[in-house]
């Protein structure tokens, strides 16, 4: 099994040719983050991903997190590991200063969490929902939560959960059912199940500080009667002093197909007299606080979807650049050959490839353009770049991880029979990210998400904006005079024709017809995502060609880059037509049977 | 976790309105195969898969088989099913009834291993492997190995096993370096290790007949080197009585993804003097005859993808029909529903429906085809035929088998977070299908075979010759006019247009530049799967219109049928252009790296 390296230098490059690492850099908030300081902290930031957490994720896999008598004991290595990783400052990256905080640009802690995910994904869902706790709590924590558990939870001296899943509440949490009743004291007394909690419970950390969806004795039926609550593991006072253990108890962790050794916790509030929790914001308001952090998670886990295509493919090019089987195709007489040099190999390594770095660049310029929205001075951009986000969200989230299933596939089989031993650990990179197309909302409700709020709503407004932005990469395209040129022309704008196409038919539909709409909305989602990262392959070739015609920097690294957008541009920009005739075509065949014809 | 049910009714519809059962019935060496004998096989061998093997499923993969000492022990229950599974008569199915066969066609083994694949994989791995020995035995062994070995294969009293696979000898088998050394009394001392023997040890038999591919001392390199031998466990004398153990050992079993009671055995021959074995056939002919084997055994993997799509398919429906989870679209203020009755969830289950149907009706018709090639009277028909086989043979192991692996994450999908637990099953399927696309050979391998052997080295005849009679049923298309016949008639006549094109491209290409054909390998694979499936699909849809026309038989199951194949017009032929595309456009980018660029 290969070790991971982090891809410093295409991410240096997305940060800086494509995503406008310079813009970024010089908003009031980033006054530190120079060039310098970036291309520092990447490399601490690789040198920890390589040397500490890439080494622990097969054995985390392979021994996992283990359950008994209500506590949970992390993978051989995570307790060291993790207080490395908060020793050094990594749980705070992009945090606030006020709270302890570096306040780093997401441009910056984006790349830095791809690493993470790419190194040891188990590993990274605990700083990652963490990261969603510290969210909720610097939205809508009193003074006293900030100061008591936020700062703590900065500085990874505890961690966070996030507990909305009930079994009968899965996608929908209207279903919620935990219920929270009030004490004389201004607490309250939490009873229910959650289930599907990740980092539940461990022993990384004294404390664990879990947000928790409930409802309210009067609340509202529905999605409007959940409150979220702070119920800390252990009881604090005021100096965060630890006290007594409160009332919630992880009754089991699940047997999954992936990530085992994070542990995916059934946790029970209330079982012993009621867990105490205190109300964040508003009662009744929970799940509105969800969404406002939803964007971020949602974020998280799509790069998982390009962390663990990344690992992959490096782990299927280490295999095929040492694999010696059979002779080179068309040369007689040739001796033995390592498998990269196969035709197909190299198709599935290039695929592999290509649409890591599609990936990589959307993501990216996504995250950069998080950046913006939220600290532009001028507010018409920050309204500009927030609609550019939220639509997004979904592609980045649904298309990198539906991706990612590809990927490791295809890793797989480029490992040929040794691919199905575990040993050789491509499996593992699968089984991972089997997971990740599932939380934090399926790819259906992305694709609903797609083609309702953020297309339907605004009449198509957004997602027109990027059409246009998109044309105007073809008309630079059209420049260039090459046959690598020329292909990314014609299969790039033929993308654009059937997105616009695609387009238009969910708006004439969504509002006359949902279910016909809704029947195309994931390959909306496939199809958006393919020419999304087409676009900004096709603006990598541009900027590769102008690097190469000035002369300036790594010749065959910038030609590397319009191979692969070429390749990209024949073998998966060619697949949108496609997905266009399936969302216009698909509805009818898609609902004509009745449930029992199934 | 939900037991299998054999789809009973949808095999006798691919077998008797589809693949011509009457046809095959007809043969001079079928009398036998009424159509109430079908009937009655299919119904007998349904209630042995759902009664006694897909019980085991489960157990079969928590637990696997265990390695000690040299010897495995299979699953729980394993033995007993082993037991029954013989002494009912389901090894001898379609063997020659001179060695105790029940001479049945390949179509309806066809069917019935598809219910032994789907009920229980692993388990189905036995028998398939030791048809292949029996295979060769048939063609290439002497009377005395014929009497004293298979009949006691046939009869399922011993099993046998196919030992090609060495470290350095897996796709490429020119490399194989197990050696045998004649000796005085005829038969020869084997020494060398073989991998990936399946089923190469366990407890379910008294003896296990090992063929065996190794070389001879004065053996010329390469493949025309490569001889093959019979090996079994114990030695026997004339009389089929066992006696000592032979010098061929089990030194470990491999921890796999998945098919996990499927003990993958890593074999040593020879290390304590040397393991005993018979030549079969002539002296470096071994090769030659597991290629006359290869169809049987492509052919046999191929099923595995369509019977783990038929049990993924059938899991995945029985929960979303059971889970309760949010409202419908489009009803205001309506209760909550099972989400079947989610438009996206429904598009998920008939993509994995309308593959299925395909995948069946074209490997049955392609089953039907061997038998007619078997056994038809007329030379030419029997020519005809097997031309059509040979070229159909690398579609049904490919595509069936990358289909698989997509239906049954699909399968995962549709379960939600459930879908990621092991006890909910779905991720079984998924874990064992990832093996069918590697081996028996891979995609690539298949591809490769398809674009040279079955396409360039005849000009395309063949090939053609399937296009012209898919044509033949776009002019049927054309009689019909309704909506769901329209669509049907667009997407398949899209599809053979892209299907020519790419063989086209293929016929010119190959001779010239080999690299850039192969590059279109897969693509063009996967191509054609998908339009031979749709042509099978067309076929259907005619028939149930017919049927409808004639007021005869369930209406409800013949409007399915041309739903179903409309929903695989539209999202599934659909993509055949942009494979198209892929394959004439795909290699100047695929190729154009350095190693060292990647």
């Amino acid at each position: 099994m290969s070790e991971y390296v982090a891809p410093i230098r295409d991410m240096q490059f997305v940060m800086k040719e494509l995503a406008g690492l310079d813009q970024v850099g010089q908003l009031p908030s980033f006054g530190d983050a120079t060039e310098d300081l970036v291309d520092a902290v990447l490399e601490e930031a690789g040198k920890f991903a390589n040397g500490v957490l890439s080494p622990l994720n097969r054995a985390g896999d392979q021994i996992g997190a283990k359950w008994a008598d209500g506590k949970v004991t992390t993978a051989p290595g995570w307790q060291d590991a993790y207080r490395q990783f908060a020793e050094s400052g990594w749980t705070s990256l992009a945090c606030d200063p006020e709270y302890g905080g570096q306040g780093l640009p997401k441009l910056l802690s984006t790349a830095v969490m791809e690493m993470w995910k790419s190194a040891n994904m188990a590993f990274s869902l605990c700083p990652m929902l963490t990261n969603g706790a510290i969210e909720a709590l610097v939205l809508r924590g009193t003074d006293e939560q900030k100061s008591t558990y936020l700062t703590r939870m900065v500085s990874g001296e505890w961690t966070g959960t996030m507990n909305l899943t009930e079994p009968q509440a899965g996608s929908d949490l209207a279903a919620v059912r935990t219920r929270a009743e009030p004490q004389a004291d201004g607490s309250y007394k939490i009873f229910g199940q959650k289930i599907f909690i990740t980092y539940g419970e461990h022993d990384l950390t004294d404390n664990i500080v879990h947000l928790v969806l409930a409802r309210l004795p009067d609340a509202p039926e529905g999605v409007k009667g959940i409150s979220l609550f702070l119920v800390p593991k252990f009881m604090v006072d005021a100096e965060g002093t630890i006290g007594a253990r409160n009332d919630v108890h992880c009754v089991s962790i699940e047997h999954k197909l992936g990530i085992h050794a994070s542990p995916t916790c059934v946790l029970a509030f209330g079982d012993h007299g009621g867990a105490i929790g205190y109300l964040i914001g508003e009662p009744n308001r929970g799940l509105e606080y969800m969404f406002i952090m939803m964007n971020e998670a949602r974020f998280a886990v799509g790069m998982e979807g390009l962390a663990l295509s990344e690992r992959a493919y490096q782990q299927a090019l280490g295999y095929a650049r040492d694999r010696i089987q059979g002779t080179e195709a068309g040369v007689r007489g040739g001796g033995k050959v390592a498998i990269i040099r196969h035709p197909d190999v190299r198709r599935m390594l290039m695929s592999m490839k290509s649409q890591t770095e599609a990936m990589r660049a959307l993501a990216y310029v996504v995250g950069a353009a998080t950046d913006l929205a939220h600290d532009h001075p001028d507010e018409a951009v920050r309204a500009q770049q927030q609609a550019f986000v939220d639509l997004l969200i979904p592609i980045v989230k649904g298309w990198c991880t539906e991706n990612a299933i590809d990927i490791a596939s295809t890793g797989v089989q480029i490992h040929g029979g040794m691919g199905f031993i575990e040993e050789t650990g491509a499996a593992q990179h699968l089984r991972d990210a089997r997971i990740t197309t599932i939380y934090e909302g399926t790819t259906a409700i992305q694709g609903n998400d797609l083609i309702g709020r953020k297309i339907a709503r605004d009449g198509g407004v957004a997602m027109k904006a990027v059409i246009e932005q998109m044309r105007a990469v073809v008309v630079q395209l059209n420049d260039q005079d090459s046959p690598e040129f020329r292909a990314i022309r014609v299969a790039f704008a033929a993308g654009i024709t059937a997105l616009e196409e695609a387009t238009d038919y969910v708006l004439q539909t969504y509002g006359s017809d949902i279910k016909a709409a809704s029947v195309g909305a994931v390959p909306m989602l496939k199809l958006f995502g393919i020419v999304a990262g087409g676009w900004q392959m096709a603006r990598a070739a541009l900027v590769a060609q102008q690097r190469l015609g000035e002369g300036t920097g790594d010749a065959s690294f910038y030609q590397t880059k319009i191979v692969t957008t070429r390749f990209y541009a024949d073998h998966v920009l060619s697949q949108a037509p496609g997905l266009a005739y399936a969302v216009v075509n698909g509805a009818a065949g898609a609902l004509a049977l009745d449930d029992d014809q199934f």
